[in-house]
């Protein structure tokens, strides 16, 4: 699409790469002792979170590693692991833990710190706590790439539709856009700058309100959830996608390729997120940032001006 | 609905049994050796598996128990578990397996039986070996739910997109069509039975050639992927749901609310499947058959004759 293709292959060799520092055989039949990590996932029912646990999946079996699988839903009001969970993984000597879309809390990374537990954050949805990994889709490129697309359909009166406030993947798709716009010329207008919580109800709404004061071009919701809000909403106002207005999403869901019209959006590297996480994990090195390329799926919901 | 709204009730109740038997506290803290199951999902890509997994999960982090996950795909042609796979077992002394719509080999299963290991079988999709629990959803009184549904909005011609061909679901289904035909005294006729894999393109196939020879009022498709394939095939004919042909599903998927018109279908207890298996695989007791009731749940595609 744009040089970006490789996505695999290059996840490939970073895990390669971990793999062979830590001298792990291609498949270790008898894991010992210490050869199990923990993933903790935010809930079961995320499609995304489930594509980051295939990916750490694939990696574990690849590396003869045993996962241990657990999930913070329904056990802490705010999203973090339970108190509990540490007594659980103290207990059986964990080699590390990949917090998939969940964080710990300064008290649980204190602990996994005094007992030299390593952890790596992937997706984080909140500010993640120094001292930890972190892997991330390249959010901020992957917004403004979005931006530019609809840039180069010749629309100017570009919305956008920004995730949850404070979410770090939200902050950073609204500055790609900001980015973008800039960098055209365009104005980085408050009025184009509508707030979701990243699901529909939220979108349907606030487009709702976008377009009592004015009808922009074209919408970049930042997650294909709010893409569908979007519709919606242009729908009821009988607004046509794309004719009227074009709508572009992001993370390459499920729905992407099946609403109607087909969702041009941004798909997040969901399995190399995970695969490239627990090579991090593993690989013994110090807390680093990892930040793996989008891609841009055109479909057709954008059309030019 | 139907006096089934107390699924998670009777869940509940079955799995309390379950760890009142087992003498289990409602939380361990520290768990001994042999407290690990290892649960073996087809893939981690199917939302059902994953839901299923949800249940697993659930029960399991309510009994102290880890869970070690692993998933077929990619390692194995015909879906059945790789060998290596009980090497790792085996390592590790797992209290017992959850196989999550994925069957043992004989080789597999008589290894299992050797070293005393239980398994349990959740929503099997080929013939379970003997002597192995099995955990489902009651797809038989689910299908004949279904298709009185149909019938009692005052359809007859009522054909049947069943599912692949010796899947046990789709058998159990398909009897549970006939039944229902034939309790209300109409012909089972074979030019309504069309048959597809569960996938959306198989049912876009084979309602294409349905349509050419005859068209129905109602069509029971025996899942919601293929239902979608249905709406299509109408659709090209400019048959529209539910005016000129209502439509049924199976499975309840995040789909079925969000096809237009949203899609009428019958709800497998996903999570409950997940819970009761582990409940089962636990309780020490010899091998059993347990089926878990489904849900109608009426939306917008079935409507009166």
């Amino acid at each position: 699409m744009n040089g970006r293709s490789d996505v695999s292959q290059h996840t490939r060799r970073l895990v390669a790469e971990v793999l062979e520092r830590r001298g792990y055989p291609r498949q270790r039949v008898r894991p010992t002792r210490g050869s199990m990590v923990d993933v903790m996932l935010q809930g079961l029912d995320s499609p995304y979170a489930l594509a980051i646990l295939g990916g750490v999946e694939d990696a574990a079996w690849r590396l003869g590693v045993d996962l241990i699988v657990s999930a913070v839903v329904g056990r802490t009001k705010n999203g973090q692991p339970p108190p509990a969970w540490l007594d659980r993984i103290g207990a059986r000597d964990s080699a590390g833990v990949l917090l998939v879309r969940t964080s710990p809390t300064a008290t649980q990374r204190a602990w996994l710190t005094d007992h030299g537990i390593p952890a790596v954050i992937v997706d984080p949805r909140r500010k993640p706590p120094p001292g930890v990994s972190i892997v991330a889709a390249a959010n901020r490129d992957g917004a403004r790439e979005a931006t530019e697309h609809l840039i180069g359909l010749g629309h100017e009166r570009i919305a956008i539709m920004a995730g949850r406030p404070g979410v770090p993947c939200a902050i950073e798709r609204l500055a790609g856009y900001r980015e973008a716009m800039a960098a055209a010329g365009l104005a980085i207008d408050p009025r184009w700058e509508a707030c979701g919580n990243f699901q529909r109800e939220s979108a349907l709404e606030a487009t709702r309100e976008l377009l009592s004061a004015d009808v922009p071009t074209a919408v970049f919701a930042c997650s294909d959830a709010m893409a569908v809000g979007v519709y919606q909403a242009l729908n009821e106002r009988g607004l046509r996608v794309p004719d009227d207005v074009s709508v572009m999403g992001f993370d390459d869901s499920w729905a992407a390729a099946h609403v109607t019209p087909a969702l041009t959006t941004v798909r997040q590297p969901w399995p190399d997120l995970g695969s490239v996480a627990l090579g991090a994990l593993l690989s013994g090195e110090a807390p680093q940032r990892v930040e793996l390329p989008t891609t841009l799926v055109v479909r057709s919901s954008t059309a030019p001006r």
